[in-house]
């Protein structure tokens, strides 16, 4: 099955936004093997963006459209999918109820402008937006389907997974239900999840079935796996193996699934334990603890830190000894202890997380850039752990901060 | 002077990159008054190229290309062009001597493969490349001119900054030297910084000359100059006065221009003060401290800090008196005010700059969501400054981190 993207408005021609979501429909079309030949822009111009449609259908089956379904004179998609299909609008009884009913219980009128949004296409039919006020069209021109969605992301993504992608497979006689599942991992890079996955993968090409993408990003990588098959339940049923077999292979690595964060799978396992923490950062700066309180209510969880940029701070702050600075230098797994230990006292958290290194750009204490030492102290006592990560400045400060709530995960559960 | 977009990437298609490229060349067309009613993206595949370019010179006087011109088997623009112009593709001796030279200096050989960079469509001139391999190609189709440019962004816009567009605005008979400046302020909303400039923008859009564009992001504002004339100096000329115009219109919200950064700002402004500077964090959770570690080098002048996530930290670690906890509550000037002075005092640094209030999602103490108390203690004592700022969690902490460097760096000018 052929398909071909039209985003219409200007401010997707001056720049002012990115077209996104023809990256995100082109994700989404090619998991499902739909060839995506063409992505066209236009203006908010009625007979660009008709002539647009009638040639994109006129090299494929189907064509869908973002943006110009609003209320407002400079929305204009569909007058524009009546001019290409050639009849008039009509106005949707059930839009214009639907309307009336969503501004009642405003207490306003529906403004005259907003009427537009109950006219159709002569034909044509809505598509449900449950995400907003802008219904989406669904109308036939000629052998093909056109689809016009809204422009603003979360709108077009739930109308286009719920109605269109759905209905596109029946038309192309596929199976019509597709789920993902996407496991979460930290501490292995997108190679390493690769070759861990390999056997796994190599017989999925083989046999056919669910389909395996990798996407890495701030640190951490994501393993997605795409089931297609008539029902829900089927493509439910189909994934559910093939998870399993990924968190086999994958084991602790795998935080969480789906939307989780890996500092919000951190907070929540304190939390379940009833357990505090408190953080002592040297190369990041604060990082760590900007993402632990990130979350709405970490602050049962997350007591504070002391940031220890310099030297005699990680001293008199922290009582970091004087013979460890000497002795091992700040670049060093037992000032990172000490650091560790030094927070949790202070604060009187059940754990504390310590991070020192070098972020560069340059090295220091003949260290490299991209040395980097985690140190946890806990109720058992206190352990460490020295690594040597990839990247400029910013990329080892937020590698880092990822390494050291890993770690901690890790440590809670157990490993 | 219509131009229309063209990017070529069979990656493009599918979503694995975001055609940002498109937008940086909308917004670039749009300042100097360019029609760009049509950009489209094709995969890799000579015959859709090469119709796309047609099409595109059917409509508009210009179309500018990127992507598809490296030397792998899928970079297929060049073949695209020819075929478009009708014309064979021919190797350029200039060209083949400068890849012989680039490989000479790496010791190798030139791979076989790499020669297609060298071949041009008969007739064409190659677009110099300064900050990698690949030439870019300018050709003339009909009435109309094509532009091939790598789709690597930062060689993209250089060549497209230094070659196409003067190449475009002599071809449209407009002037062909561009010159933006970008006051960045913090301080002011968008619309109080519209609001200081409008009888300048009046002024200009009235009499003509430079263009004033606002752009906002992170609670900073930025306003960019642009002007177009016969010659560099001539614009440069232009830009002075309006830039000065505008200086005195927004005061000391400007901290600084094109490229700097307000942590950076800062940070040179202590160092050349040889003052040091310590952060107490509250409801920013160690943002403000990243923010001032960000830059290479600025350990010279940020000490580090304390996060006093829970309210006993501030007590314990910082010395905030129980008594003005127990009398204003943490969610206070008088809170924000003993945070800077002990953060000030325990770290020994020049500064101590605090930040306690609201991020969100629900009220704390009966204040509101937005609510942020700022202190700075220094030599001559300690102050605070209370803010109400819009948004949700994270715009709250963004905002709030803005509002800190930004009272620190007026401070520091004795404002």
């Amino acid at each position: 099955m052929r398909v071909e993207l039209l985003a219409v408005g200007t401010e997707l021609l001056f720049g002012d936004i990115v077209n996104g979501n023809a990256a995100w429909l082109g994700r989404r079309l090619a998991e499902v093997g739909a060839d995506v030949t063409t992505s066209v822009v236009v203006g908010d111009n009625v007979d660009r963006i008709a002539s647009s449609v009638t040639t994109a259908l006129s090299r494929a089956d189907a064509v869908v459209i973002t943006g110009g379904i609003g209320p407002t004179q400079d929305d204009l998609t569909r007058e524009a999918l009546a001019a290409a299909a050639g009849v008039p609008l009509v106005r949707d009884p059930d839009l214009e109820a639907g309307l009336r009913t969503r501004f009642a219980a405003l207490r306003r009128d529906v403004p005259e402008m907003n009427y537009k949004q109950a006219d159709l296409p002569a034909g044509a039919r809505p598509i449900a937006n449950p995400r907003g006020s802008a219904p989406g069209v669904r109308v036939e021109i000629g052998s093909g389907v056109a689809y016009a969605l809204p422009g603003v992301p979360h709108e077009m993504e739930r109308m286009f997974t719920d109605d269109v992608l759905p209905d596109l497979l029946r038309l192309g006689g596929q199976p019509a239900a597709i789920v993902h599942r996407v496991l979460r991992t930290a501490g292995m890079w997108e190679s390493a999840v690769a070759a861990a996955l390999e056997p796994q993968v190599a017989r999925l090409e083989r046999d056919g079935g669910v389909t395996v993408a990798f996407l890495a990003s701030g640190g951490q990588t994501r393993v997605r796996l795409t089931a297609k098959a008539e029902t829900y339940d089927a493509a439910v049923a189909m994934i559910a193996p093939e998870e399993a077999a990924a968190r086999a292979a994958l084991g602790s690595a795998v935080y969480g699934t789906d939307d989780d964060t890996l500092e919000g799978v951190v907070v929540a396992l304190l939390r379940d334990r009833s357990a505090t923490v408190a953080t002592a950062e040297s190369l990041t700066g604060g990082l760590l603890g900007a993402e632990l309180s990130r979350a709405p209510g970490s602050s049962d969880v997350y007591l504070g830190g002391v940031v220890t940029y310099a030297t005699e701070v990680k001293r008199d702050l922290l009582g970091v000894p004087e013979e460890v600075i000497e002795e091992y230098g700040v670049i060093s797994d037992e000032c990172a202890a000490a650091m560790a230990t030094g927070v949790r006292d202070r604060l009187g958290a059940t754990y504390g997380v310590s991070l020192t290194g070098v972020a560069g750009p340059t090295e220091q204490e003949g260290k490299p850039v991209g040395t980097v030492h985690i140190g946890i102290a806990g109720p058992a006592g206190a352990f460490t752990r020295a690594l040597r990560l990839p990247g400029d400045r910013p990329q080892v400060r937020t590698y880092a901060v990822v390494a050291a709530e890993n770690l901690l995960r890790l440590h809670l559960l157990g490993e």
